[in-house]
């Protein structure tokens, strides 16, 4: 038998374990070995024992037949197949694959697996056209495309809030949010209605009824949430803007955990009307961005040009916070050295903020989460259930808290710049252990309430990357700048000096 | 130097070339002859040849950047060379490149190229969701998703019609046209609205303004028309049913292209209400799947029990209409030896369609037209201008001819079942010569015009294929039914003793 009929041989040997999910017979069937590599539209993994757990993990590949094979031997012991796939749910795809003889036996030792694109990616998206709505003919965001969270009325169509039994019972909203609308007025142009996690009361980003959307910037690594759909989108190049809400760090951590530009306004600058709340004494309007020109355009087009105020490069770190990060992003960080301020017990700062935003949450869904229940996931669920133990009592002195707290940072923080990570860590991954995200959750929580308790803007620059073990890839962990209220505009300004 | 200097010496010179697009550079840095590949989403290219017209025809490769190379000497004049890009307009992307030392030089040999997908593909689909209208809870159709054609209303939704001018002027529709409403009650999803031709007035599947859906059966090929977008939208999986509408072959000829199976209904079988007429004597609904099972579960759904009629399997061929066919074509018909009828002049029968379909077509969309000049592309607006042309008179003969040609093909064709081709060609090449398009075209429509004239109904079965010049793939083309009216169901049956 000649080389090529044994690469043949073995090629339809992995076709038919592939389609079996006969796990052992495609370990087999892989070359050995930390070097050999397996790409797809999520990104490339790298090593015997990482492609082995992938398969592991996905529970079978979509049926397909193969409709055509190329063999081309490169030498007696290299070989290249591509075949052209037929996969049972329609369209066509390709696969690459270099095989190499290894101790006598034909193995793949790379790949690359292409598959048909699906109409709409429904862990980012829950509506889009082309566009979804035009914008002005003229304006500095022509040309510009929005992902709107799925919390913003846009005319026509109903909210879902990331919970399909919500959805089920809206009505199309009769008119467009003034957030949506600003965008829309400078020339951008909707795309479409994207994701969040279920009303926006988490930051990783998995949503239970739609899946968790990808983060092409830490190949099997969390978005981000809860503006999750919105940051995916941008991140993926299907929006160039990311509109999303910030309560306790929706916006800055799938910034951060994706490589993206960020801003959390200045809470109470824009109009929350026909936005669905969640705890409106924190919920602040934002926008996600691969590029600081487009964001700074988005809150021009937005915010009252007369109540913004200049902001000094004043920058002061707060040792504190970055206790509550991991080693690798506490080290990412130790190239700043500004100024220290001492926040106090950071815990008690976090723990005002979780009281007060609890007791707003229930306020606001309680009624409905009561009378619908099993529609939310397990997380959420969760969290609401504790925000129903919050009585007016105890709502009562997390608000005195809150009020202490708020004078506080601001009589330490003036009209100083606060540098802290926007996240504790980069994008767990979306396997890690329960415990690991726990910790980086309350870690990234200690972090975000800072803006949170005093209404300050809050802008993630994607400045930072650090090593991810086993990727190609180093992983995206963002700065960020907590300014002077109303120093929004200024603060994208002066993110150019300290990248610089 | 050593080998893998040079190979990554290589790669960054064609990356710039590529940047550059520099076309001769790029020509150089492939390996010539006839057996190297290159792949992407939309299919594997074949040979220097191919590969170098690709690249002159796309007027360069879209801006990105190299975010990591990984290198894998194999041998001393063979590596592989795999890139993690990331494209301006965002996302990740991948390619793998085989490279051989060829004369002494470095050259890809084979390439496989991934970019990010698009929030949607504007080309298919004008709105899409998750779903967009979501289908009765039980019913046959449960799980299967449907493309609605851009002409039916969708409560909620204005209709375009393939003309931005024309949906920018309409209304969202207060309700969902009787078609729609159908599928929808059997427990079929609307996943969304897809593209047409201008108001479905062609059958190339290109438009001007949207752009040409992708036949993913025929790499470079046409979709077909005017049901492009749902044609194409199953074809690549991402819905199961295309839901569109035949006047003169808008479903056959797309199911032919892209091998679906394809039904025009029995003229008049399913109401037309609230759908947008192009000519009302010839217009019909009707489907296009990947499957027999689930075409006949869409008529069966939509169209009146009480009305359908057993069909005996009575074939017969009429061999004046495969003098229209390109020899591919008919050779591939030869494998059918039926009873020849004769139709007399083929010429005559499309005169007298045309020229009935024409008035109407103006009759119905003449005003808007002619108020808004320049709101159609060049070959749709010819295709009207034509149409204006046809005064009453013309009219008046056109509709005694169109009855008397009803009579004479009901009469010879009687309860028979006639097999044809459902298109004279292959899916032509979006680059084909004009007029090879003009002479295709013409064949095409004097094989559709034998339904449209007898209001009977046509089932297009992917039952055959042609050997398609340069390509890894087999072209399809549908072989066509056209039975008695009201025998839609029964068509669907006999199609398996005619595969058999």
């Amino acid at each position: 038998m000649s080389s090529r009929d044994d690469v043949e041989t073995a090629f339809w040997a992995y076709e038919r374990a592939l389609m079996a999910n006969d796990l052992d017979a495609l370990d087999e069937l892989f070359a050995p070995g930390p070097s050999i590599l397996r790409g797809d539209a999520a990104g490339i993994l790298v090593g015997h024992d990482a492609i082995s757990q992938f398969r592991k993990g996905r529970g079978g590949a979509p049926a397909r037949e193969i409709l055509h094979v190329e063999i081309r031997e490169l030498t007696d012991a290299t070989a290249l197949v591509i075949a052209i796939t037929a996969p049972a749910t329609g369209g066509r795809g390709q696969q690459s694959q270099l095989w190499t003889l290894v101790d006598g036996a034909w193995r793949v030792s790379a790949a690359h697996v292409s598959l048909p694109a699906p109409a709409i990616n429904g862990a980012v998206w829950r509506t889009v056209g082309t566009p979804l709505v035009r914008g002005a003919s003229a304006g500095p965001l022509r040309g510009e495309t929005v992902a709107v969270k799925d919390l913003y009325d846009v005319a026509g169509f109903a909210v879902g809030a990331g919970i399909p039994a919500y959805l089920a019972e809206a009505s199309p909203a009769t008119g467009t949010s003034p957030a949506v609308a600003a965008l829309l007025a400078a020339g951008a142009d909707v795309t479409g209605i994207a994701q969040t996690d279920e009303f926006a009361y988490s930051i990783a980003g998995r949503n239970p009824h739609y899946g968790t959307p990808p983060n092409p910037a830490v190949l099997g690594g969390v978005p981000g949430g809860s503006s999750s759909g919105p940051a995916s989108a941008v991140a993926l190049g299907q929006a160039s803007i990311g509109l999303g809400t910030d309560t306790a760090g929706s916006i800055r951590v799938p910034a951060s955990y994706q490589g993206l530009w960020g801003l959390r306004s200045t809470h109470g600058s824009v109009s929350s009307d026909r936005l669905l709340p969640l705890a409106p004494t924190f919920d602040s309007v934002g926008w996600m961005t691969r590029s600081a020109a487009i964001l700074r355009a988005c809150a021009a087009a937005t915010l009252d040009a007369t109540k913004q105020v200049a902001v000094e490069p004043s920058f002061v770190m707060a040792p504190a916070l970055l206790e509550h990060c991991e080693p690798d992003v506490r080290a990412a960080f130790s190239r700043f050295a500004f100024d220290a301020v001492d926040l106090g017990d950071v815990d008690e700062l976090f723990l005002a903020f979780r009281t007060v935003q609890a007791a707003e949450a229930w306020a606001t869904h309680g009624a409905w989460i009561s009378a619908h229940p099993g529609a939310l996931g397990e997380d959420v669920a969760g969290r609401f259930a504790f925000a129903s133990t919050i009585d007016s009592a105890a709502e009562a002195s997390g608000r005195v808290a809150l009020a202490a707290a708020r004078n506080r940072l601001n009589a330490l923080l003036g009209d100083r710049v606060l540098v802290l990570p926007s996240a504790s860590s980069t994008a767990p991954s979306v396997f890690a252990d329960p415990e690991l995200i726990e910790r980086t959750r309350q870690g990234t929580l200690r972090l975000t309430c800072i803006a949170g308790i005093t209404g300050r803007p809050a802008l993630s620059i994607p400045l930072l990357t650090v090593p991810q073990p086993g990727a190609l890839l180093r992983a995206p962990v963002g700065v960020c700048l907590v300014g002077p209220r109303f120093g929004d505009l200024a603060l994208i300004d002066l993110a150019e000096q300290l990248a610089g």
